[in-house]
């Protein structure tokens, strides 16, 4: 049998570790036959938690990591310092080959710069990126750049959209998925200095299926497969998407609470409801990769459950399988020539 | 009795034009006394329409123009080509003294353009910004520049949060509204090259009540009085705002008609959720200003029904009787000494 697939699980990052992170390590043994775990962090903590579970002893492992970074703490400077956390020595088990694909829910910056500085980018690559799927009313979009570059060249947004198409093609079996530029507006000469000078780069871009500018009022629409967007406004859009749909839910279910009526009410319409919005629930898609390293890293929110840290694992599985790294460092290559 | 606060209205501009433009017009007569509308557009496509109402004569006038900007036309080019088109003559009679206030839910793009070229800037403002009232979870935002002037400077920046104060005073009456910079993350060091330099300026601005960086995720929860942000990602957030807000409700309409037992429910949570939801309809805000021109010119969603027609035209009368074109330039003025 071929060697599994070694996955480093960040045991310390994140708002619900090391619980939520090491039930999801286990959890996800269940969703693939091919995975390794490794857990990397505090030996003591991570054992300690682990033994409250029954799992396959060959597909966990630990990796012992003393320092832990904090959300708050400046990336570049916690990544120097920190030589010992869990962030550091998980990026450069990837570097080193000993793991093939990196999880964190930990500080967003500090796993950023770190797959910069420690993982290291693809050549030609030049920036990597963060993308996301996102579940919308008509399937699965993927959003990049959502968070990895501010103030992002227009020429960086033409590898987003082709690191982008063929991540989507990939993990969502579609040929030629379609690719949307955000922006304000949907005439060609709308919009900021940015989307003006990337639109026509787009255009004339090979292997890509530009359809145009997109609004920010059709994402949740999902008018195209693929969002091209500079990191500020693309997470901007991802957030302020969950937080409305956040919003929403708290007021519909005031609303189911305000007398006997709509108490009863909510009981009748509590299963199809729970039905209708199980096709919006974000966990099932994993965490964001950063495309463009020499090796995946895969980020998920800082809240993460149990279940979006086991599918962050399984799509790092699906990823390192289909290889991704590969195939992008092709892509790029090829417009060198 | 002093003389009735004139505000010209667009007739011809939107999707619903004119026939929801001018029932709004015959609708805000009823919502104040303080108020004469000049129903700007072709005469006698007006006259047609204003014949199904009943309605004070002395107070609807007509001003004949009979060309109409398309929302796709270049803005400029059509400002600077069709002088007889509404937005123009309507701009142009702001500048003359003949009206006090436009409301347009036309070509944004043409409205904007018009403002600074027709009714012209306030001294001083540098640039001139759209603000919107976006009702949330715990009351009601401003979210300034929501779309007039992509890649802003951090001086702009400052000039928005003043204005925005004032007009968030004047109209919601709290004295010393919060003003958050929207931002990806909250240490003053996040964002891009923008936000870290508009943060230490907001920080010294007296006269503000800055309370530093605001994620696009807590907008929704009203995480600040005003929300200050260049108007590529205030676009984008307030059109994510509205978008995903539309398509939970489609989702849930969906839900509800799933199945017998879910159909019954809708029929006993619907009052509630009908009341629940109210808080969040945008429409009884009106339109929004652009703050920082000589005169008011307000802006209403290009679907505009009759009912944020007639609460634009409120809003406005509310905005002349406040002054709030002499408190901008005072405060503008005051920081140029």
């Amino acid at each position: 049998m071929a060697e599994r697939v070694r996955v480093a699980l960040d045991a310390m990052g994140g708002d619900n570790a090391p619980g939520e992170q090491i039930k999801g390590a286990v959890e996800s043994l269940k969703l693939t036959d091919n995975v390794q775990v490794i857990l990397v962090g505090q030996e003591e903590v991570i054992r300690r938690e682990l033994e409250k579970y029954e799992y396959d002893k060959d597909r966990i492992q630990i990796r012992n990591a003393t320092e832990v970074i904090e959300t708050g703490e400046p990336p570049v400077n916690a990544i120097r310092k920190k030589k010992d956390s869990s962030i550091v020595v998980a990026e450069k088990m990837i570097r080193a080959g000993e793991a093939d694909a990196f999880v964190s829910s930990g500080s967003t910056g500090a796993v950023l710069a770190g797959g910069q500085l420690l993982v290291g980018r693809i050549k030609g690559v030049e920036r990597a990126a963060l993308g996301i799927l996102m579940p919308t009313l008509s399937g699965i979009s993927l959003m990049i750049d959502c968070g990895a570059n501010v103030d992002a060249r227009p020429e960086h947004m033409v590898q987003f959209a082709k690191m982008g198409t063929i991540y989507y093609r990939e993990m969502i079996g579609k040929q030629s998925p379609t690719v949307g530029l955000i922006n304000i507006g949907v005439e060609e000469d709308k919009g900021n200095a940015l989307t003006k000078a990337t639109y026509p780069l787009l255009k004339e871009c090979a292997g890509i299926n530009f359809i145009g500018n997109v609004e920010p009022r059709e994402v949740p629409n999902g008018a195209a497969d693929i969002y091209v967007t500079e990191a500020f406004a693309g997470n901007s859009i991802l957030k302020t998407y969950e937080g409305t749909a956040g919003a929403m839910m708290k007021l519909i279910k005031g609303s189911f609470m305000k007398n006997l009526k709509s108490k009863l009410g909510a009981l009748l319409v509590k299963d199809s409801l729970k039905e209708t919005f199980k096709i919006m629930d974000a966990t099932e898609y994993g965490g964001a990769p950063m495309l463009g390293l020499n090796g995946l890293v895969c980020k998920t929110h800082g809240n993460a459950s149990y279940k979006e840290v086991s599918h962050a694992i399984l799509q790092s599985v699906n990823f390192t399988e289909r290889h991704l790294t590969d195939k992008i460092r092709t892509a790029i290559l090829s417009e060198e020539e």
